[in-house]
């Protein structure tokens, strides 16, 4: 590896004596300065590396810009608005509205400017403003953007690829850029529109559509699959939409927007056959999914494999091109902030310290800041009974409802659910639906990462009265149907286990 | 053990003869039916053992009827009327408060009900109504209040006593029974008071301050210790503090109430030496701690062995005479509902399959529903340093607003904070405060009753943007603060676990 601040231009090699002068020698060289770009960058610099980091939009990326933080602060900010009783129409409720969304522009600039000053001071790092080539696996062309002619070569054995993903869109008949917006530019907003169509019920749209109602725009969401939130169980996107439907929204499943008429602002969808008109939509937020940021960077001429879901890694997050490494959305593995943020980490640690295990990346957790919140870990039931066979695996479920806490909190929605393998009781998956869902989860979060089993927190003790509760409860739920038939569910076990192998 | 159902009434035992017809024999005799006791009873109940529960006032115990159940009931309701933004003296007010604490009356009744019919059903389970006197180890007397000739013998070879504690009463001159209250019969209040002084600012304290101030009475909160909640952190009490002054509480720690005048409602305090007077005090609130059960048991003349704390017992939960068992607050051991629960389950776990091991019973968490709420577990700093010396032990602590979710939500004040033993990170002891602190700990509950490390904890995974990042945040600052020094707090640790030993 290249010493800081010496460059290996070689005598007699006349390229490399051609591109001597342009050249910038790194010791790493981060492409893309989101959430995992910044984590990997910050992680090297920190241990004395000189680390080029290369961007051509906004430091902080997509989470810091367009994604989680001006979300969420729309989220928190809109529910305080909801809390004071101020609904559309109401007086001052227009300007309430306006408030809102100018300090959630304030709250994302402001984090912006943090992060932009953080790069800047950090030493060992150099922020490299423009559009990011792959000339070679060590070699990154980065072309400023309005200058074609200027480019600037970085050259580096570690060259790291964290270019994100951005909203797919789609050609709806009649749908403008006027009316049309994604997540990139629906924080622009000035005034909630009137009327918001959000086509795509999974989580930016649920959540999204959760806010804007709460603004007082009135909301039309629309999921082409049979329930919101595709991913979550069938309970919890039910009681997801039973909350946006009691804000007023309406929700239209198993429906597809085939055309936009200006006139009237007429959506057009399509539901098992049937026609939908929706009248006076004046805004169509576009939220059908994510596509990973793989063109332009020469992957393909490198010879760098890559899947319909983004750039294919082992779980050392190698690409299959010798030293280049790729993390975040632009791979196949992870589709959230805190994965890319995670997959840094294990880099960073890889890196310096390759002698250290590998240890398994594991499955990361999901959370929708919905009314009701929805956390969740690991596969889907179908998924974890095509893996195990339906014999091994049991569920347990505690409805909020039923716990004191829930008790005197009047919560009538919500539930904590496991998966948990027959008889070990280890956790396969959970998911939790009711308020702060994505807090109350943690430690099936750990116990499903960590293959911990439900025996283990049947002992755990919970300060009384928390919803808390509800974790412990459903893993006695498993110990009082499993400890008193033992030797059937361990024949059952065996059994079962010895088919699969 | 003796079968259900049977008798031994000895032929020619003429003791046994002439008792044998009020005798009543169980496999196990459970004194009190608070959260201890019932946990205990429908355990045994459910194994198959014929469980005799005695419960001289309502079934339930202190939780149920004049503790966390109403206690919390009472927070979230007044939460939600001061969310409505109704102050005392606005038009609706004082209907809107009386209909809270006839709320709350009525939740606990329906409970109470519930708990009631619970036990009527439960097969094996017999509740036998009236005051427990211990005859022997395995003889209880039961005398049913109002009519103290009908006094019923229970034998059973398992007696368990959960008699629970009270509310230690202060004798303050001046002060009558109309005026002064306890948990005991603060939720008999059909108005909220117009001026609450609370003497005691520990968890009992503290909550029903915040709740009475969301009510609109004017509250007063004396503290004869230095801080608020004194087996907090000093900053965690701080916050409390400013919180409860926030809503108007007129907090005074190192105080003492010395003399009540009814004429006037004055409530003279001494601070410092010196002398504070406070007008117009209408109700006050005595909660300066609580005493276990223990009087009128015969517990003396059987030789059990009571210390300051309540009744002394080792890690199986006996009591210092065989077949004697005791759990809960009665017990010098734990002092918390959900500690009594865990004893009983426990003990359960012991009687019922006694070859399992005994794992060691590990410290209780403890929850404050206070504006902040303050959750922790495991000893103070002092006893931590005092325990393994002051170079062993690290602290670490990051604020909530220095989390992102904290940063879009405006959360400015709560906070994070472990102690950790050095070089191995072993987490000894946890302090959170802020929203939903009693769920947010859970995980560092969880590694500190299992001697988990931070080091585990670093690994960890949160979905993005949740609180509980904060613990990962933790765990970080004390990985970065121990990796690069690493040969020295090798060393370090060495040589202080050497000197301890």
């Amino acid at each position: 590896m290249t010493a800081p601040g010496t460059t290996r231009a070689g005598a007699g090699d006349t390229r490399a004596e051609a591109t001597a002068v342009s050249d910038q020698r790194f010791d790493a060289v981060v492409v893309g300065a989101g959430s995992g770009g910044l984590t990997v960058a910050f992680g090297l610099a920190r241990t004395g590396k000189r680390v080029a980091v290369v961007e051509a939009d906004a430091v902080g990326g997509d989470c810091t810009n367009v994604g989680c933080i001006p979300s969420k602060t729309l989220l928190a900010a809109s529910r305080a608005l909801a809390e004071r009783g101020l609904r559309a129409g109401d007086p001052g409720w227009a300007d309430a509205a306006r408030t809102v969304l100018a300090f959630v522009r304030a709250k994302r600039d402001a984090l912006r400017e943090r992060e932009d000053h953080e790069v800047a001071v950090e030493p060992n790092l150099t922020l490299v403003r423009g559009r990011a080539r792959l000339l070679a696996a060590d070699r990154v062309a980065v072309a400023t953007a309005g200058d074609g002619a200027a480019e600037r070569v970085l050259v580096a054995p570690i060259v790291v690829l964290a270019t994100g993903a951005r909203a797919v869109t789609i050609p709806l008949p009649g749908l403008d850029a006027d009316v049309a917006t994604t997540n990139a530019t629906l924080f622009d907003l000035v005034d909630p529109p009137r009327h918001l169509a959000v086509i795509g019920g999974g989580a930016i749209g649920a959540e999204m559509a959760t806010a804007f109602a709460r603004l007082g725009s009135r909301v039309t969401l629309v999921e082409a699959a049979p329930q919101l939130l595709p991913a979550a169980p069938a309970a919890a996107a039910e009681l997801v939409s039973a909350g946006l439907r009691a804000r007023g929204v309406a929700v239209h499943v198993g429906a597809k927007a085939v055309r936009y008429e200006r006139d009237g602002g007429m959506l057009h969808l399509e539901t098992d056959g049937d026609a939908v008109a929706v009248a006076g939509v004046d805004r169509v937020l576009v939220a059908v999914g994510r596509r990973p940021n793989v063109d332009g960077l020469g992957l393909e001429a490198l010879g760098v494999r890559v899947g319909r879901g983004g750039i294919a890694t082992d779980r050392a997050h190698r690409t299959s091109v010798r030293g280049l490494y790729a993390i975040g959305d632009a791979t196949e593995r992870a589709k959230f902030t805190h994965a890319a943020n995670a997959q840094g980490r294990r880099l960073v640690r890889h890196l310096t310290a390759p002698w250290l295990p590998l240890v398994p990346e594991g499955d990361y957790p999901a959370a929708t800041f919905t009314e009701p919140e929805v956390a969740q870990v690991g596969p889907s039931l179908a998924a974890l009974q095509a893996r195990y066979g339906a014999d091994l695996v049991v569920t347990h479920r505690v409805d909020l409802a039923a716990l004191d806490r829930g008790y005197v909190e009047g919560h009538d929605a919500g539930f904590v659910e496991a998966h948990a393998m027959r008889l070990t009781g280890r956790v396969l998956a959970a998911t939790v639906v009711g308020p702060h869902a994505a807090e109350l989860i943690q430690l099936l979060v750990w116990l499903q990462r960590r293959r911990g089993s439900l025996w283990q927190l049947s002992r755990h003790v919970v300060a009384y009265p928390a919803l808390s509760e509800g974790l412990k409860k459903v893993a006695d739920a498993f110990v009082f149907a499993t400890l008193p038939k033992l030797p059937r569910e361990l024949g059952a076990y065996l059994r079962h286990r010895w088919r699969r192998r």
